[in-house]
């Protein structure tokens, strides 16, 4: 047992732990909007395009009222030329004062523009299909035809001086001259933004980046994107796109929209906490984001998953005997979110087989018993005996802590139990705040 | 309305559309592992320290056997130190004869590595923490003592005739000249991989791809990667760590791990079939997951998350008009995935106020009625008004669309209707395939 010849001794170089950020902002991305991005909002747009989502004039006004609360800086709206009443429910919501800026989102035809500049909007999103795809099945138009419907209209809506943004779609299937093309001629027009639509959710984070990197080299307008989740990176997309010069991101809460959606809210904010904690905390309510989730998820008629970043039942609750030994040592050894910014509370799930003694020390000393190192060691391996056999939860630990400190506290006056525990059956398989909720969406 | 001065008309170049895979590997990638990887499949390990975990060894042998049959590499199983039943069922899940070489994961100490080749397991994963918070606040070692621990125990291993696979615990926040170090001495006793594992959740794509990159420099041995999902960006990073060079990820069935958990397997599958969908083909059963899930979902008690990769309730139903008209010309233009390489079945959401005229004259088709595209237009608009006023089901679409065309195919026979349509109200939210499950998870 000894390190082979030829290698040092090594010697940790480590600065203090408060001033490591390695997840934090790249420093060699010297475009990076990391610190500097801003959050489009969608849940009443995309999301509204949710299988499950039908969402009353009520039910916009308060989703409205609660994401302006949060702090999100944009609201997407869904088209007023939809329906008559999406219609009238964005005029109502550009009524209501709100600090974020309504946008409504249409197709680049100026039958929808003249609809949507009259509904008070401070911001009109414009998108029209660019991959041979859409071009092919969808408007059957060439580039020529979208570059001249595009011109038109944003002029038209520059023209009653409101902000707009110009996006393709189904950006990463479509020819990359194609888009510079486009992108360069809306940006030479004066456009707010030009965006960046995943439509089908196939776009990787390393081509997000260069995509946005090339972009941004032609554009001198900011660069909005829109992640599908198909594939399972619409979040890490998101980053990328920040990290190669995009400043905008569209969210929905839970991410519903069509198909599974798009980046989630919830989701983008545990990335960015983790990247720059103090730009988040200061833009955004994040121990809001339980609620807003909650009003979301009951107007659509979802569960929260229960692996959901943040809010997830146990996105905070920690298991494994080394895990909670360290958890109860420094939090951070085993977090890299603080349960607290989200007005959440950490666990630890010590009522199992994986437990170690370390977790039920610390229960001991809570139950204001007095144990010996051994002595816990002694019991821990009694609760993973029972363990073993069937689900725990914390009275089962209780009992078990409380009989061995009972047996080992007073041996003359008790009776012997051969073995035998006084453990209710039939409880809930965990602890007691986890077995609140008998089954997690 | 014009191209503005200085700009050409655009062209397209783009080649045939069967030709072309953007989302594919990247050409400049030549370490890439993209269609060449393996996975390691941890629900019985990873997915034993999520919160509700209880395995029975039934469970254990059927989860197994499920994971053996889906085509996985290998199926790594709790350490048989934890417990006296998590030593029994590792030791009957290594008597099963699966195509899967058994792994057991185990901390970098004797004590565990004896009991560990013991149990008749095909490989042993020890991992360590390496970043100054595990060594302060977990094992309070050094790196020489890490070093030292490691060399031992892999020796030892080795000695056996078994595959030992050496991972850092924590690496994103390790120091990369620590971690080089203790993998390239590692590297030179000869392990069968070494592993990286962002234990925190922490880690983002383009970091992943660095440090991968960096590592496949010092090495000559596989490298195996472990993210947990945190901040969302699991599925990503798996990938990147592949493009970077990467062989091995490790994954769970939903993720299922401590806190939020790890990338999940179906996840994984989406996002490798968009990548090369032949090689995944032709090594996993992907028309299993589905089956595979539910197995896990009901042994864990939880549901199947509503914004799931691939098994999501809605994972391929298509709701917007402008969606549903492209998808019924060819799906791929809003598909990146087919839903039949996993057995399921795609869906138009029409019965909605976003709908248009395209799907709506499909399910006249569909009805064997016959309207003219002007006349589905217009019955397209009774249907969003509505749609306005309440969510609508497939029932109340084809009321609609029955009574409107017995009105204009009979116009002298029927009595007038003074648009009453006749629409059984109650009825549940959405169509009939959607509508059967009242409640998502």
């Amino acid at each position: 047992m000894s390190i082979p010849e030829g290698f040092q001794e090594i010697t940790s170089t480590m600065p203090p732990l408060a001033q490591v950020n390695p997840y934090g902002p790249n420093p060699s991305d010297y475009l990076s909007n990391v610190s500097n991005f801003q959050i489009i909002e969608s849940t009443l747009r995309e999301g509204e395009q949710f299988a499950n989502a039908f969402f009353s004039t009520e039910t916009k006004i308060e989703i409205a009222k609660a994401l302006d609360d949060f702090g999100v800086d944009y609201i997407e709206l869904t088209s007023p030329v939809s329906s008559e009443q999406s219609r009238k429910d964005c005029e109502a919501i550009c009524k209501l004062g709100l600090k974020a800026k309504i946008l409504t989102h249409i197709r680049c035809h100026m039958d929808d523009a003249r609809v949507a500049v009259e509904t008070g909007v401070d911001g009109v999103d414009v998108v029209i299909g660019t991959s041979q795809f859409l071009r092919q099945y969808s408007h059957g138009k060439d580039m020529n035809y979208i570059a001249k419907s595009a011109v038109e209209v944003i002029e038209y809506v520059k023209s009653k001086g409101i902000e707009i943004r110009f996006s393709s779609e189904d950006s990463f299937r479509s020819d990359l001259v194609d888009l510079l093309n486009i992108y360069r001629i809306v940006d030479k027009i004066g456009v707010n933004r030009v965006g960046i639509a995943d439509t089908v959710g196939c776009a990787n984070p390393r081509q997000v980046y260069e995509l946005v990197r090339t972009l941004k080299s032609v554009v001198k307008c900011d660069i909005e994107c829109h992640f599908h989740n198909d594939t399972g990176c619409a979040i890490a997309n998101a980053y990328t796109a920040l990290e190669g010069g995009a400043k905008l991101i569209d969210v929905s809460v839970l991410g519903i929209g069509e198909r599974n959606g798009i980046t989630p809210l919830g989701g983008l904010m545990a990335r960015m906490v983790a990247a720059n904690r103090e730009y988040v905390l200061s833009k955004y309510k994040l121990h809001k984001l339980r609620d807003l989730e909650n009003l979301v998820a009951e107007s659509v008629q979802v569960n929260i998953p229960f692996n959901n970043p943040i809010t997830g039942f146990c996105a905070f609750t920690h298991k494994a005997g080394i895990h909670a030994k360290a958890i109860l040592a420094n939090p951070s050894t085993y977090e890299i979110l603080i349960p607290s910014d989200f007005g959440l509370t950490r666990y630890i799930h010590f009522a199992n087989r994986l437990t170690g003694w370390n977790a039920i020390k610390s229960r001991v000393d809570q139950l204001n018993l007095n144990l010996s190192d051994e002595q816990c060691k002694e019991v821990t391996n009694k609760i993973k005996k029972l363990g073993d056999v069937r689900p725990l939860n914390i009275d089962d630990v209780d009992s078990i802590i409380k009989d061995y400190h009972a047996d080992v506290s007073t041996p003359m006056f008790k009776p012997k139990r051969n073995g035998i525990l006084k453990i209710p059956h039939d409880l809930p398989p965990l602890d007691d705040e986890l077995g609140k909720r008998p089954r997690y969406g």
